[in-house]
């Protein structure tokens, strides 16, 4: 059954993009074959199903020297995310054959893990294998089950405080982080602006501020912030006392910050004046710093876990089938086509992938 | 005795400015003098000793119906700041004559409290009776022992948690409230960069962002923010993980933000990214909010007593005599010509005031 090289189809990062990338220039599909007869000892060969497609990744494009944010992904290498696996090979007791793990992998076909990948994984990407008795579809470990799960509800509560009849804002509000956001806020007792469930409004048809205004007259108290920049200019003008700014990400500002230089064409906030006379708070965080993710892992399993299974909490997951259109997903991620949490779907390549018609499909 | 209308120069708010306040155009001397034989019953005639010259009062020379911050100053009326006077005419048991009280007056020779005047003080300008056995200089009450001490020592910890080996960076580290912040930080075993007592810079000569590149190369752990602007956009790409920025005020933008108007020529922070890609903290606050000034008082005034006791904390306080110059230093205050806690002496007005060398004189 084993062959000495199998077929691994990619997807490579070939060249650092300025601005949007570009597939077939920056990100290209090629075949990186692996040997399956040197398995490592006490190590598994996995078979990727699901690739998490997710806006930090933009951030890693960049030249290989840049300092900031997270290490950049290495080029003519696979790009790398969180992804649901199936063990097609093992020689490790705890990970039989048929199990569902949960880590970080290159977006390809098949991934070999040896014993020490499994143990040596940071905790933001380390094995978590799925209950095999779950009833959800195994992309939802990795949108509200996982990272951008954990990113919505530890940042909430560790940064945003909610208390009931407070008013929310959150930009970016159907994307995988900011949906649960708003819904957890509403569990809470908040109102809640941007989110689907509530106040709605279309930042393409309305300026923020002036939505703001209109929804949120006496002002908002919590700001996620996913966007940056002018969303976020407008938001700290209508931001109440003791106001909390969470600043989750900011897509406005990725193609423009690809180093610390900032003659760079980014945009600069002018009203951060409203910190001090409104008595604001603005910390930013990532999901793997101390006081996120592992603080708040074991509640966010519990809780997420539950409010899924009644029903309170709906989320929305999308996938594009087929890893030869991993790129044209990735960047329509990036441009806000998908909606919910967007996965590639690496099982089914090779069979043609996606109807054609449209790239992100609900799932 | 008690003449049946007495002179009283006074400091009156006479026109908006647009930028710097022009002493004889939006700041005049004028005589309001007042009745001293219409003194409330169970109330006070106090003879301002000392007022206090802040940068918080430039925002409040704004249009009467400029909704931020505090409430602005009455046109036509004298402006008031937090001032230690002495007690000339009581008709209140708990405060006889000759005792020095710590309160908000007009910048004025005298002043009339009524009992409600005493009692409805807001907690910042709450009436203080100043120990009879001080030795220290009244304008201490006003500087390292009054609002900029506990605006430097609440704010400091609160939002800083300075820990041992820690690298501070304060900006405007010479001011009233800077001093102090460098001088607490070095108590606690902290690196401090701008201020006189460690590491120094001249910001005029080099900027903020090359010095702290060469005195702080592994970065700098909390940013005690007095300026705003390119300081705080240098200081933010200096930041380590996890590092907070204290907002205390932004000198650098208060003849730009006299409302919410973001069209306005302020500057605009690009970086605001490193936010989340260090995991920082920003958080603004205004002495009187309930985190700090109240919450840290009583901790202030045994620490600072102790610390300016012992001389371990040493602080500067300069004056300007006489009320005719009183527009004159506040501009001057504003542009930085003074030196640490910035006074103006009513006491003197009426008989030439100062040496006619210099604005301000070291008390």
């Amino acid at each position: 059954m084993i062959m000495p090289s199998t077929r691994n189809i990619s997807l490579v990062f070939k060249a650092v993009p300025k601005g949007m990338p570009i597939p077939g220039e920056h990100l290209i599909i090629e075949d990186r074959p692996i040997d399956l007869e040197k398995i490592p000892e006490n190590g598994l060969v996995v078979r990727n199903i699901y690739n998490s497609l997710d806006p930090y990744m933009r951030l890693m494009l960049v030249e290989p020297d840049t300092k900031h944010y997270r290490k950049p992904c290495t080029l003519n290498s696979p790009l790398r995310s969180l992804a649901v696996a199936e063990v097609i090979h093992s020689s490790c007791d705890d990970y039989p054959i048929g199990t569902l793990i949960r880590t970080s992998l290159p977006i390809a076909e098949y991934s070999v893990l040896s014993r020490e990948d499994i143990d040596m994984a940071s905790s933001s990407a380390k094995v978590k294998t799925l209950p095999s008795s779950t009833t959800l579809h195994p992309a939802y470990y990795l949108g509200p089950l996982g990272m951008p799960g954990l990113t919505a509800y530890s940042s909430l509560f560790e940064i945003g405080k909610p208390r009931p009849g407070e008013t929310i804002f959150v930009s970016s509000a159907a994307g995988a982080v900011g949906q649960i956001v708003g819904q957890i806020a509403r569990l809470q007792g908040l109102k809640v602006i941007g989110s689907a469930g509530s106040a709605v409004f279309n930042y393409k048809e309305e300026s923020t501020l002036s939505a703001l205004q209109r929804l949120a007259p006496e002002g908002i108290d919590i700001y996620f912030d996913n966007v940056g920049g002018q969303t976020l200019e407008d938001a700290l003008a209508c931001m109440r006392k003791h106001g909390r700014i969470i600043v989750c990400g900011m897509l406005s500002q990725y193609d423009s910050t690809s180093s610390t230089d900032t003659s760079q064409s980014s945009y600069g906030v002018k009203n951060l004046f409203r910190l001090f006379s409104q008595g604001l708070t603005m910390r930013g965080f990532q999901v793997g710093m101390r006081d996120f993710g592992p603080k708040y892992e074991e509640d966010f399993e519990r809780d997420m876990g539950f409010w899924i299974g009644e029903g309170k909490i709906k989320a929305v997951v999308s996938e594009v089938t087929g890893i030869e259109r991993g790129a044209e997903g990735f960047v329509g991620m990036l441009k806000g086509d998908g909606f919910g949490k967007a996965c590639l779907r690496v099982e089914g390549s090779g069979v043609g992938g996606g109807d054609g018609r449209e790239l992100f499909r609900r799932i």
